[in-house]
């Protein structure tokens, strides 16, 4: 385990973009082929580690007219990306559990560009999510699981979870604060938890943040002093409801002389700035009280597209669910 | 010294709402006389402790003409808002170390609804800032002393500083990240050190955050979990440059049940988004780059206002500042 101070720098840290894969749950993966070169661009030269392009979701469950093509991550549409990507970052999909056809949507890693295949699954999935976990490895991925929603699981569950995890082939386990429900002190405690599964049986740990109490970055930051290598972001913290931790203040945070916050600052300034004002993401009130009450963001993000402003009737809501 | 987990609440914990204050900064103190009473009622009802109106500047060095009337807070403005104050919610007022010519302007307390006097000073002005102390205290109110950018101060200087201070008649000396500067683990040790001296002379520790990297919420927490018991925040963020810790987010995390956060809710609704839209304050990336780099807020302010959006090359004037 290697943790550290504010002035030393972790060489095992790998930092991931999922700007495409979360942001797309604001924009319906709408994003146009030249922000994606260009934010893939701008990953390379920050010296970001991994790229997340999106989901490869099953097209039996949902169809290709209703998506942008980044929910699907087609083989081809990568490349038409990255070429033979012969850079130093890395390319990861997301897979969810009974939401991918992975026996045939995942290809063997010697024909794909992808590297890192990223298995999302709540508790009760860890069965088919150890199966989709084998699968890829012996394709020939890297592989992480993304244990979702742990906050509203009980600790013994989470034990439970995360010794079958740990049997598994799976390379990194992440932490994910689905619901921004976390407070800093109960990051540490888990990230500790989850350590001391990976220190055992040779696993990396990864946090993935969300914003709702503006607790993304914090958050990071403590797992990652706790012994978390594995860092999720996005720019401007796009992503669903309140969104992520922000690339910009990780960037800014860490010591690791390969990454530059200069080209992610550049790429806010082209696309960004008008991407706000076509779509809404981050933290308001209603993704606050979510997060106070440990409850999915759906509610918050139509309180929000329905143009309500009284909170204290939403607040009211949520008590009832 | 008292702590506490998640679901403990602490008695000794007391809450400040420095909108006005801090928010003042925004927009030259031009409230409107019904926001302010409309704020004022909303901290009762919420179970806010103290009030913070305003400063108590010079009039021989600022000219009222150019500042709202919460620049000065005049005896009668603060009684046309709150009559005699026959209500739970204390009143507090900041002096600044310089700027206040606080042999006059600061009357007995037996003349005045106000409570709390608030010194703000630089370590630099520390004997100044001891005389205010006393002649607040010889006048019969509480007092707290803001020592502000700590975070460019060294270690030694703080301890030195501390020890004066510890020799005064403040009731409360307070952490100030003045330049949202400081990572949580470095609040957890600054506050361990203010809790030193306060634990030894009887004094209470307060923290005041700067939201610059989004760590306002998180280091006040900390600060929390740490000893700190003089909680400083303001609705909707509001204050100078990326603000402060959100009202809405400390109430929505503090379990003592006299607070409420429907009636800070039900004035965002009413007041703040308007609010929002004739002022600009809150997260933005040349926030985060002052932070980051330690500097003062004003620079980033200027970006802002100038609409520039080239945020590599002013990344790149604060290098050389």
């Amino acid at each position: 385990m290697e943790t550290g101070n504010l002035v030393s720098f972790r060489p095992d840290i790998k930092v991931l973009d999922a700007t495409i894969r979360d942001g797309g749950l604001v924009n319906n993966f709408a994003f146009s082929d030249e922000f994606v070169k260009d934010l893939y661009h701008a990953n390379i030269k920050a010296g970001v580690d991994y790229m997340e392009f999106g989901y490869r979701a099953d097209k039996s469950i949902f169809s290709v007219d209703d998506f942008g093509k980044w929910k699907f991550c087609n083989e081809e549409d990568i490349r038409s990306i990255v070429g033979d990507n012969n850079t130093d970052l890395k390319i990861a999909v997301m897979t969810d559990v009974g939401r991918t056809d992975y026996k045939n949507d995942v290809i063997p890693k010697s024909e794909s560009v992808v590297d890192l295949i990223r298995v999302a699954t709540y508790v009760h999935q860890i069965p088919t999510a150890i199966d989709m976990i084998e699968d890829a490895k012996n394709k020939g991925y890297e592989v992480s699981v993304n244990i979702m929603a742990v906050s509203k699981v009980n600790d013994q569950d989470i034990t439970n979870c995360l010794e079958e995890l740990s049997k598994s082939s799976a390379d990194i386990i992440y932490l994910v604060d689905s619901f921004g429900a976390f407070y800093p002190e109960q990051i540490r405690s888990l990230t500790d938890k989850y350590m001391n599964v990976a220190e055992r049986c040779g696993k990396k740990i990864g946090i993935h943040a969300h914003n709702n109490q503006q607790l993304a970055f914090a958050s990071t930051i403590e797992a990652l002093t706790h012994g978390a290598s594995y860092l999720d972001a996005t720019v401007c913290g796009m992503g669903r409801g309140a969104g992520n931790c922000f690339m910009e203040s990780l960037l800014g945070f860490l010591k690791n002389p390969k990454y530059s916050l200069s080209p992610i600052m550049d790429l806010v300034s082209k696309h960004m700035i008008d991407m706000k004002k076509d779509y809404t993401w981050g933290y308001d009130i209603p993704y606050l009280l979510t997060g106070v009450l440990n409850s999915h963001p759906s509610t918050a993000i139509k309180f929000i597209k329905d143009g309500r402003t009284d909170y204290s009737k939403f607040q009211q809501e949520l008590l009832d669910l």
